[in-house]
């Protein structure tokens, strides 16, 4: 299904311009308009899926095969030392556009993006009991 | 490929014990013990690999596949508003581990866990520019 109304499936079908990197019949990629650091790039499904829990598995798969191969262009032609991919599902999260998209962000020392890491410990037994609550709806 | 000397490797073979979420020929899912956020998962493909960029695609695929029904299962266990898929590549993007992998962080109004939004611009040309790059090089 595409949206008419939404910015990306224009995008994957070529209503709007946009600097292609890839485009296959499940994955579309092409280089974020507002970077994080340069070669930002955005890896969208041609179908439109709000979040990522949407979508079927085997969707997912179509989209996600084409991460390493970006990874390495990206590293080759960028020089980049790192590089993280992010995907944002909600508004608290971050999301945006309403339209799955993950994030290629090159990372260098002392760019500018970055996140904190605030690691937490479970109390005794609290991991446990999520743990069988995320496999009992895994199950459903 | 099995690195013996690497502890996600232990936990995916079962010689280091985890809170598993699920398991099949490519890929391990079980909870981070050091948690962003309660229910924060790892998916991690079997084989050993550093960096996303050293997989095929095929391994990228059937690890990546499991990424909607753990974010449906995280939605319906946890009750969070929104979710965090997030893989760092290299040590500048904050990868402590080194084998591939990615987290599932549920987010909530008013959580830890952040990252902030440098949008820049690119000067006239220098998208297409970089663009060109990437494509030639993924070409390679």
């Amino acid at each position: 299904m595409i949206d008419p109304a939404c910015i990306f499936c224009k995008i994957a079908a070529g209503q709007i311009p946009s600097a292609k990197i890839l485009a296959d019949e499940h994955a579309f990629a092409f280089m974020d308009i507002g970077p994080l650091a340069e070669g930002h790039l955005l890896l969208i499904p041609r179908q439109h899926y709000v979040t990522l829990d949407q979508m079927p598995s085997e969707q997912a798969a179509g989209l996600l095969r084409h991460l390493p191969a970006l990874c390495r262009a990206l590293k080759q032609a960028i020089g980049c030392e790192g590089l993280n991919v992010l995907q944002n599902n909600g508004r608290v999260a971050h999301q945006v556009v309403q339209h799955v998209h993950f994030h290629l962000i090159p990372r260098t020392s002392g760019d500018a993006f970055g996140f904190n890491w605030p690691a937490d410990k479970y109390p005794a037994g609290r991991m446990e009991q999520l743990a069988a609550a995320i496999v009992a709806a895994l199950k459903e």
